[in-house]
């Protein structure tokens, strides 16, 4: 059997990592590295500093990977995900069966949680349904949200109350905001919302030297968020943010 | 100034700590520990473990203190809860203000994540308002939703999709359940549901030797559910649980 760890490495400070993600690296002989675009360079370093840092022997190596590319505004959004997930399962198979030995363990270093909005086990799900044998464990890491909360000292929900997370792509629809998580916001979708009694923790980079926090009224700060968010943005080449909406009781 | 530190240390498993709580833990001279009930030799003693596997110098104390009893079936659960936050408030500000000398720094050792249904932070804030002078710092923790979605090997949202987390309070009224967490829920809340399509992703003691993983149907394994809770309860004198309910495409 091939086992292969989902390791969740935390929002990207290389000590809001668990003790459990290290041990887990020490046990990997193949790490596979996927990304895209512009990120890439930057992220990719931090995994590697990781590795370094962490890991005491030299057995591993790194197989790195162009992640395919993704149609952006397609019509049907989860069917357009969908037919990418399948391509990147056709992708991992062959990955797995060319570069990992029987009785060897391999490793995806997922960011922040890796099953909170990450697509890396529903396509491993999807690759041994192609009949690819692998053995599956996760491990948590601690995600943008908990960092978000940890930085700007507020708890995620209020006494009693349910707390939602979303893409951003779904916040245009909810009817009411109480306690809402936003990620994966690529298109700022907090600066339509006209709700005069909302309030915004925002963060970018959250864990980093380049972390960014902003928290007010959102009508207050929303073009502040916008112009820093779009400068770090043009400044780096990618930008990693979330936030949460509340509505004071 | 007095610091505080709100140390996230995981659900149970004692290498599910980050390194990032692993080196808070040694700038400690106060740890703080509150328990109610039955709970707290097991509880305590699991944090005394964490103590000592961990600070390696012996300049720390622990101050113990028996939590203020809170009215269990109150009609007014939010003016209940605040009222007992309230009367920790004072508890909280006092220890401080007596155990805790100018410049030291003190902290809560805290269960999964300290944003998450957890009230401290709340209490601190309160603390503050009473006047006491305090520096607070968050440090996140894995959350017993991660070890659930880690150890069933399931994404906490499908494509898209939004996640709520919820107090089991609050179940009964969700007029449609896609991709829900239910924490705190002592009265077994999931029983009552009669949807069909339902399924849950169980899990107790989490990341834990003791640890109970259940998963199916939600009509087809209710019952396995509520007899394995009542003997394991009966046999430690205290639960902690957590499910995901999914309804399937």
């Amino acid at each position: 059997m091939k086992q292969l760890l989902l390791i969740g490495i935390g929002p990207g400070n290389p000590r809001q990592i668990t003790l459990e993600a290290v041990d887990a690296l020490t046990r990997v002989q193949v790490f596979f590295v996927l990304d895209k675009g512009r990120v890439k360079d930057e992220l990719l370093q931090l995994r590697k500093d990781i590795l370094e840092r962490y890991i005491s022997h030299a057995h591993y190596r790194l197989v790195q990977v162009e992640d395919p590319y993704r149609e952006g505004a397609a019509s049907n959004y989860v069917g357009a995900v969908q037919a990418w997930h399948q391509q990147r399962a056709t992708l991992y198979a062959h990955l797995i069966e060319t570069e990992l030995a029987e009785g060897e363990c391999g490793a995806f270093l997922l960011w922040g949680e890796p099953t909170l909005y990450d697509s890396t086990l529903r396509i491993l799900d999807l690759v041994k349904a192609l009949g690819v044998g692998i053995e599956l464990e996760v491990i948590p890491g601690i995600s943008s949200v908990q960092a978000l909360a940890a930085r700007h000292r507020i708890p995620l929900n209020r006494i009693g109350e349910p707390l939602t997370l979303l893409p951003g792509r779904r916040l245009a629809e909810q009817a009411r905001i109480d306690n809402l998580v936003v990620m994966l916001d690529g298109h700022c979708a907090f600066a339509a919302l006209d709700d005069p009694q909302l309030w915004i923790y925002w963060g970018a980079y959250l864990g980093t030297g380049d972390e960014i926090l902003i928290a007010g009224p959102l009508h207050a700060v929303r073009h502040q968020i916008l112009e820093l968010r779009a400068q770090a943005r043009a400044r780096k080449g990618w930008i990693m943010d979330t936030y949460l909406l509340r509505r004071p009781l």
